[in-house]
């Protein structure tokens, strides 16, 4: 099954071997990029690019990817990752070489990317009803052989698998969806509905009763790590729950798939949980930083923009919410003020305090200045930008601009970007 | 100069003839869409498409455009449509065949794609700093004898223009660009760089300086159409004095270029204006109904959504932040609760209540129920969405999928999506 992905590694010419990045003691190491002989190199890069546009940093891509991978390791869990924050196929083949047991999506469009890019394993984590989508989707999947899991949490969706696992003569495998508090899609583990879902699909032609999955999406509205953590076990609770009601019809649930960045970086003790499917953390964002579960250098995606014009209270950069987004974090979440943070290209660190990016139009940014913060921008300077929550930003670019450690850069195509259906 | 244009409608095959609309008694005319024997068809096509997309009704698309033709030829201003809202070509051609001077964009790339389309005239209302910018925005606008102009608002920016025009042996002309009260770019009309600017355009090589330039994005933040009219004022009150200013100095200001769409909507009185930048108008909003600008039935842009789950509160549909943009208003402005409208396809008119996206994740929307409304959506029932800001939901989406009266539906690219630099 993996020939298929090796075949896509040896036509894409564009792709670069895995850089060797030395891990640093407290796990998301940043060490190549803050020795002051390579910075010319890099800053020679920013400098050169037309704003604005989406880095990234491919040492600290590296690093989360691998501690995230050792994470997942060292707790006993599969780790798959969902693809809805970078949307690039080079990534998600970064994550399986790594160890990724294969990806998430959400929508059927972007999975088809995967699919095709030769991905050998892939979760619709997502409610399908349409027959229309469905068929698309397992054409694309039965040709390439590519692993699927779907996704049921009603009646209609279990018949809707059924019929398209007939049209088609395949065997679907389906996650029960488990409502772990985001009250978004999923039914209560404490329902009747839990267990009777879990026979049904067990039942049905066509289907085989996989598991159940639970995305607790409600902890990017936490304020630190402990509430994160807290999160992270009522999800664990309301897993072991429904497992263990499912597994007294002697039904066996042989995956319990969860996750959410914040919850798996929280938190060690994964309870029943198989596998583990994180997104955000390739690039993290500040969120992840304002819950106190990364630092500002560990952010693999940053924007760097322009000074355009300034007026007496704010640079004003020519990113805005095309690019940044309007989003205040997950979820409609908060992290309470502004829409990034910029630092200088001279902090390469980002050890300095930020400038925030206190509004937006939607081509521009109201950098706000700080007379007090001993930076103040020029007409014309190039800042980098941590967004509050990269997965949109990421949405909005056609290509990221991926910088080496030396300076060097290329460009990676946001390939599943815009594809929601 | 039109030839190009005509040029470019001659070989776009898939390009229709506009529709002949009858115009209502209250201007903004959807009747043939309330014609209860055509309303089957339209259905049948919204119930065939795949969801989430972007649908475009194109009677009231038509009818916005005439409508605001109208009202500044009344005024005797010219109207120069800002492409950011819709970044279509096709919308563009409409608007100069019903009488447009030409098109506004803001950044580079997406004025490339009108350029390129054989727009025959287009303002560039963004300050420009940087020579690459210039070279390759100019480089397409001789090869295609299009009119432009610039805008400038610090001597940085003279000096950009000023070497790119010496560079590409051309005459640019330049607005100065007036901060009349959102305090983004541009000088103010009271102050000394408003006059030292104009005449330093006006004494630099390969410049001619045309006139000022203003956007007035404050009036999104207004509550009502009173409030939208005191900043049209505003503006016309700011532009008059710079107008003033500067001509006592002898330099004749012969344009006078302002414009959002709240605010051409709410006045009669452009003041000093020669010439109207609105964008928005041609789709509408909910922020433009919020102002008492529009009624629901005027909005060109809707998104069709399918319920995909349901809960005790919330139906969710499969459009999210992805899809409807997580903004609340333009400039990050409010109109108070929710990220969309949602109305039944039984109900064309949007004439009774519709229910409210209250909370967005990437690919979900949670659509409140209401029991008192009389419409609770079914599993799998398809929604149409009236967005708080029409621009950034177009930026987001790769197509339009175009209805006319009779239910015959096609697509239009989005072509200038995504394209910020």
């Amino acid at each position: 099954m993996w020939n298929s992905l090796y075949e896509f590694v040896r036509v894409d010419r564009n792709r670069e071997l895995l850089p060797i990045v030395r891990p640093s003691s407290r796990g998301c190491p940043n060490i190549l990029f803050s020795l002051e002989n390579i910075m010319p190199d890099l800053k020679r890069t920013l400098l050169a690019a037309d704003t604005p546009r989406l880095v990234l940093d491919r040492s600290r891509l590296a690093a989360n990817i691998r501690n995230m991978q050792a994470r997942a390791e060292a707790a006993g869990v599969a780790l798959r990752p969902h693809i809805k924050t970078h949307k690039c196929v080079e990534i998600a083949i970064m994550q399986l070489e790594a160890g990724a047991a294969g990806v998430t999506t959400a929508k059927v469009d972007e999975a088809l990317v995967f699919i095709k890019a030769g991905i050998p394993s892939l979760t619709l984590a997502y409610p399908l009803l349409r027959a229309k989508k469905l068929d698309r989707l397992l054409k694309a999947a039965k040709k390439r052989s590519t692993g699927m899991r779907f996704v049921a949490d009603s009646e209609a969706g279990v018949k809707a698998l059924s019929a398209a696992a007939k049209r088609r003569t395949m065997e679907l495998r389906v996650l029960l969806k488990i409502d772990v508090g985001l009250h978004r899609c999923g039914v209560a583990p404490d329902s009747a509905d839990a267990v009777e879902l879990a026979k049904l699909i067990a039942s049905t032609p066509g289907l085989r009763f996989t598991g159940i999955l639970s995305h607790a999406g409600q902890v990017y509205s936490a304020t630190n790590a402990a509430e994160a953590e807290a999160v992270a076990q009522e999800e664990a609770h309301c897993m072991a729950l429904a497992k263990e009601r499912i597994e007294a019809t002697g039904l066996p649930v042989r995956e319990v798939s969860v996750g959410a960045t914040p919850t798996v970086l929280a938190t060690k003790d994964f309870g029943p949980a198989t596998e583990i499917r994180p997104g955000n953390y390739v690039f993290l964002d500040s969120t992840c930083v304002r819950l106190g579960l990364a630092q500002y250098r560990d952010v693999a995606l940053t924007v760097l923009a322009s000074v355009v014009s300034k007026n007496d209270t704010y640079c004003i950069l020519d990113c805005g919410s095309k690019t940044l987004s309007s989003d205040m974090g997950a979820h409609g979440g908060s992290n309470g003020h502004g829409f990034g943070q910029a630092w200088s290209l001279d902090d390469r660190d980002m050890a300095g305090q930020p400038l925030v990016v206190e509004k937006l139009s939607e081509e521009h940014g109201f950098l706000r200045r700080d007379p007090d913060s001993g930076w103040d921008p020029d007409l014309g300077e190039r800042v980098r930008i941590v967004p509050n929550h990269s997965c949109p930003v990421a949405n909005l670019a056609v290509k990221y601009l991926v910088l080496n450690e030396k300076g060097k850069s290329r460009k990676w195509s946001v390939a599943a970007r815009a594809l929601v259906r």
